[in-house]
């Protein structure tokens, strides 16, 4: 599945090669924004996005092109310990529905106009019935981590470039800005720790009610998980000594991603690394996406800067991640349903950022008093 | 300007009748969405308005139909003590460039496919020239309410008539969902009042920079109206006493209302209450508007039932105007340039909800296991 064109563009597997956008061209685009015909920072956080996609794009006259959105399936071996309220049938059940429209992710992208592409990586069942579910399933999902990695090595791989080739085919298309969702039963479970492991962030505080756990399930998802982390521990090359080079740091990170993650999780960071990479916008979701946008920023710290964040919900583990990575999302309207749907919701507003610096007189064209 | 038509279906201008929605469609409402294809909640706000949108509209299958927006223009006497920072005649300057299609107003009406009617209610310079410009004047401007009532008797009532007539004209092109922006120079001085004396706030908490005065400036504005308020008790006939039946705290609301508001404010009001009672949804903006939301749900408190809040900034007098009425913005994105803009920013969300109760799959016909 790895061809060799991605691999030259991407670099080694190891280093994506995603750079910082060239900051030349900021003071002209600070210059237009505060000339607009309004008090300046009177449009708030459009004027910061509209600076954000001017630096990605590099020019005074950003523009949103063929708008795509990668809604990516997979199960986790770790659902088998209990640790979700929904069973792992709901994974395929749903992946089905999406291909009949009916699901909250379709209703979504055609509000917004998104072309969107429903990727099995990882369901533990056939999907092959289907033609509009694209077939890059990896295994029938992962390994349980409770006793072994979720993934060896060569999967991992195999994920990360299932998502580099994702994001090239919707490049290939005129695509300049992606988002992209999840449905995976049992995956708050890797988010959780990846926050704790990632950010030295105490475990217990990294756990929350997923789609819906009692005080009962939640005590037992904390049991599970902390089970893991401790076998992890024991596993590990990197857990038990503290002074890494940076370079065994990045491979730290990627073991961590690697023993815990689902497939639609290192998919999704390879997607939005290789969108950075490609200076194409990356819209990051919930709880899960935030995780996976956690991972790139650790494997890749430029890939921030091509991110922007569509909603925070209530969850205090995603708001620390959203700390840690000093990200403000647009949105706060209590969404948790995955599939990519809070950061799709977020849309209008950045179409209404670019529209701004485009459409918007300056006070010279429009023979208005500058307000001061 | 007033007709006999419009003053049958309002009532008296005394007691426009707006009533709140029925309630007996909830239950089947609630059931509805509790069934879509998600853990129940999960989509949050998004649920809370698609259960408010069928009730005001009565129906298990909302829709939202011709959205109009009315950017209404006055100016104010008040203007003429130095309480903003920016001079008056950018009051009619932003008419005519919104004519031309190049503000933050025109930008958004496109983008989310608002019939804007731009309306001088009392701008203080000759428009006529401008066709796209509605002519509704009732003065050029409001008289100085320093030293008198900003407007008489007749005049508030011309305005409120004025938005009744620009309300059903909408009605009458289908629209079900208005939105309504100001343009004003000074308007931030009667919001300040209007929050402190309809709502018992002790005045200096109210008042803020506006569109961007520096500390002196808010002193200055402070104790203007300061001076202000203290001239209007001694006017009023109602401010010198306690105890008021119902009917005389209508009285003493419009009093206020009439004393210290814009022509575009009393405009607003008029044409909230009409769309109330046509059971239409009513978006409110920023600052300004949510000081005219709460007048006209002062003076009829069912009012509220048909409003959606599209923004909430950072400013606090708007924040405690929000608590009041009891309301939760849809956004917090910084906006604070008025003309309607961060309600219509906030129009894909109302739409979002709209989509789900609609388009959204449940649970029997997606085929899914239902979460629990």
């Amino acid at each position: 599945m790895r061809t060799m064109g991605t691999m030259r563009t991407m670099g080694t597997i190891n280093a994506p090669s995603v750079i910082p956008p060239d900051r030349s061209i900021e003071a002209a685009l600070r210059d237009k924004i505060d000339n607009l015909n309004k008090p300046k920072g009177a449009l708030g956080t459009l004027e910061e996005l509209a600076l954000q996609i001017g630096l990605v794009q590099q020019t005074l006259t950003p523009a949103l092109r063929h708008p795509c959105h990668l809604l990516l399936g997979g199960d986790h071996g770790i659902e088998r310990e209990g640790v979700s309220v929904s069973p792992r049938e709901v994974t395929w059940q749903q992946m089905i529905n999406f291909t009949r429209g009916g699901g909250g992710v379709n209703m979504f992208c055609r509000q917004h106009g998104f072309d969107l592409s429903i990727v099995d990586v990882g369901v533990d069942y056939d999907l092959s019935a289907y033609p509009a579910i694209i077939n890059r399933k990896i295994a029938r999902g992962t390994k349980n981590f409770l006793y072994e990695p979720a993934m060896s090595e060569e999967e991992y791989e195999q994920a990360i470039h299932v998502g580099i080739d994702l994001v090239n085919a919707c490049h290939d298309k005129g695509c300049n800005i992606i988002c992209i969702g999840e449905m995976g039963i049992g995956n708050t479970s890797p988010s959780s720790i990846w926050l704790s492991l990632l950010c030295n962030v105490p475990l217990d505080d990294c756990i929350g009610a997923g789609s819906g756990l009692n005080s009962e399930g939640i005590n037992h998802k904390r049991e599970v998980l902390q089970k893991a982390v401790k076998s992890y521990r024991n596993y590990s090359t990197y857990s038990t000594y503290s002074n890494y080079s940076d370079y065994s740091d990045y491979k730290k990170y990627q073991e961590i991603l690697r023993y815990f993650g689902g497939f639609e999780m290192i998919t999704a960071i390879g997607a939005m690394l290789r969108a950075a990479e490609l200076h194409m916008l990356v819209m990051v979701d919930g709880f899960i996406m935030t995780a996976c946008a956690l991972g790139a920023v650790k494997l890749c710290p430029a890939t921030k800067e091509y991110m922007i964040f569509g909603h925070c919900g209530d969850e205090s583990a995603h708001k620390m991640m959203l700390e840690h990575l000093g990200a403000h999302p647009l949105l706060n309207l209590g969404l948790r349903l995955g599939e990519g749907t809070g950061a799709l919701c977020a849309y209008p507003i950045i179409d209404s950022a670019v529209r701004m610096i485009n459409e918007m007189n300056n006070f010279d064209n429009a023979n208005i008093t500058k307000y001061f």
